[in-house]
């Protein structure tokens, strides 16, 4: 495995390019440029550009709307419906934090439901949105069923994330953004290129059989909730995968459970449809409709102390704050240039040849 | 272990007496008792009157105050902050989520953070409160340290539950409660009346090594979050934990996490606060705030019923919706009476002996 390294800019220009090619207006090219960029910059490989030639081809099969028409279909004072109109996620999601945080900072909160998009990227992208404005942003999606609920040999859930974002003082912010199952597919494909065994509780055979094998999903197979299996609290996972599902889809009026369309061009969507397209749910809350915002981040600023001078087991093992690792990439990353392995990097060239852009 | 079984109305009667010679008015005593028993219907016989004389232990050390002016200190339309002023927190997270609720009413969702309070008992009261008018109800608390975060070697959160239900149609509502740790402490009593070994990952002893041993926590040990290790996803488990603490009582100036007070009267609260009493964090969100309630509820209706007929890896254990055990203890024991483990029922009769109150 090798990576060539780009600055942030060149991919952030190449990725606008392939929005552009695809027919999106300059302003969702950009926007979700940026999504995907962040991601890269974050050190969340798996969601950033390596994820752009699936959404053009999504778009070629007619899947991706370049030129949506999101809008507010249902609403109250603190909480709405979006229709994504097939968008991207990476746009439609952003629309709808938006609308949360207009309603936050007259009331207090705002919460929006979105149907009809498609895959919105990192959860915290659309969080942290809110964190700059000293509110507190949750995000979440649905996302095709790859997860057997506990005592299930069949694939009812995706590995549904769930963010939540805090603002800090001198800290960066406390940033909770995970799946809902034991480990994510991203974390399987690294095991499959290196050829090894993934840890017990990942993952169960197509009959339902605990397995090893980084390729079992390709063979039938399903991600197991967080939690692994009952006796480690694995309907907790399911309970918080399905909650995800309920909240993104099942509130706004999207595909829910084993309905939702695959993210891949070469699998169809189900033929007998419950919504449109994926579920996003989005929140603000203002922090200082609690209490001031500079009581609120002192006092974070104490949690995340504390937690930083834990006691370790291993002394080169510290405690981790939520969302430092990623804080940390980003600093770095913006410095030095954003590495990516190689066979991304093909890939990405292939796509600029059948685009007719320059390569990276 | 003997099990004797009462009638929900007796133990409502006898718990409601308990409350009263604490000091509590009336409509209080109803309402602590009333969560409690709905605890023991539900079958979660570890917060019901199994608890009740720890609340006395703890009314007696004057760390609950049984006659508290419980007050919204702060708020925007769909925000607030209440001071539960010390008091019971079968009482005071009742009063936020009726807070919670009415600003819902109005603006289509309500928020409330409470500090100054103590333990609230089960989460899913409160949460179905909301449920009961077709709304989605959230709760959570946080609770004394026992939980060691990822790597580390002390304790710094408590099992911290969250909690979110859905209103269904035809079926029962779908209501995820769930303990943040991979196990919580009931389970570990178990486990020593048994005299039996537990599963891996539930908790450490005192060096930070994994243990089989029900007794460690006793020994200095600590409970893991959900995930139990760092290959299996603790550090979501962490993530969900440390995010009701900062809910909980970063927003409301509750304590947080090492410094959150025990529940248990022969340990004394930290000497340093940080915050107020413990801390819980309620919402609720009218469902037609989002889509119609019925359009919501059949949606709701075949998501559950396409979960329940899952397929399954074995043919006696089918997939279980959220909430569903729960619904079917209370739906048997309101005909058939709660059992009541014969060294409660001993210790609920020393607590009458001592008030001067008729026995169970």
């Amino acid at each position: 495995m090798n990576f060539i390294t780009f600055t942030e800019a060149k991919l952030r220009d190449f990725t606008y390019s392939v929005f552009k090619k695809m027919g999106c207006s300059d302003a969702h090219a950009t926007l979700a440029a940026d999504v995907l960029i962040r991601s890269d910059l974050r050190g969340i490989d798996s969601h950033g550009v390596a994820r752009l030639s699936g959404y053009v081809r999504l778009w070629e099969k007619k899947r991706i709307n370049a030129t949506p028409n999101i809008k507010i279909v249902h609403e109250t004072p603190t909480t709405a419906t979006v229709d994504g109109d097939g968008g991207l996620g990476l746009v439609v999601a952003p629309f709808a934090m938006q609308v949360a945080m207009e309603k936050a900072e007259k009331y207090g909160s705002g919460w929006v439901a979105v149907k009809n998009s498609n895959h919105f990227g990192i959860a915290g992208y659309h969080a942290l949105m809110a964190v700059e404005k000293d509110m507190i942003g949750i995000s979440m999606t649905n996302a095709s069923p790859l997860v057997a609920p506990t005592y299930a040999n069949e694939r009812l859930l995706g590995t549904n994330p769930m963010c939540y974002a805090f603002p800090a003082g001198k800290y960066p912010a406390v940033i909770v953004d995970m799946a809902t199952a034991a480990a994510a597919n991203g974390k399987l494909e690294i095991a499959q290129r290196a050829n090894k065994a993934i840890p017990d509780g990942w993952v169960q055979d197509a009959n339902g059989q605990q397995s090893l094998d980084p390729n079992e999903l390709k063979n039938g197979g399903s991600l197991l909730p967080l939690g692994s299996d009952k006796d480690h609290g694995s309907h907790k996972g399911y309970g918080l995968s399905a909650t995800v599902d309920i909240l993104s889809a099942v509130l706004s009026g999207a595909n829910y459970g084993p309905w939702v369309p695959p993210f891949v061009a070469f699998l169809e969507p189900p033929t007998d449809p419950v919504g449109e397209g994926i579920g996003h749910f989005l929140g603000a809350m203002r922090v200082d409709g609690f209490r001031p915002a500079a009581d609120f981040k002192s006092h974070l600023d104490n949690w995340i102390a504390r937690f930083k001078s834990a006691k370790t087991v291993d002394p080169t093992k510290k405690v981790i704050v939520p969302g430092e690792p990623e804080h940390d990439f980003e600093q770095e990353r913006k410095l030095s240039g954003i590495p990516i392995i190689d066979v991304v990097v093909n890939d990405l060239n292939e796509l600029a040849a059948k685009l007719e852009i320059e390569g990276l």
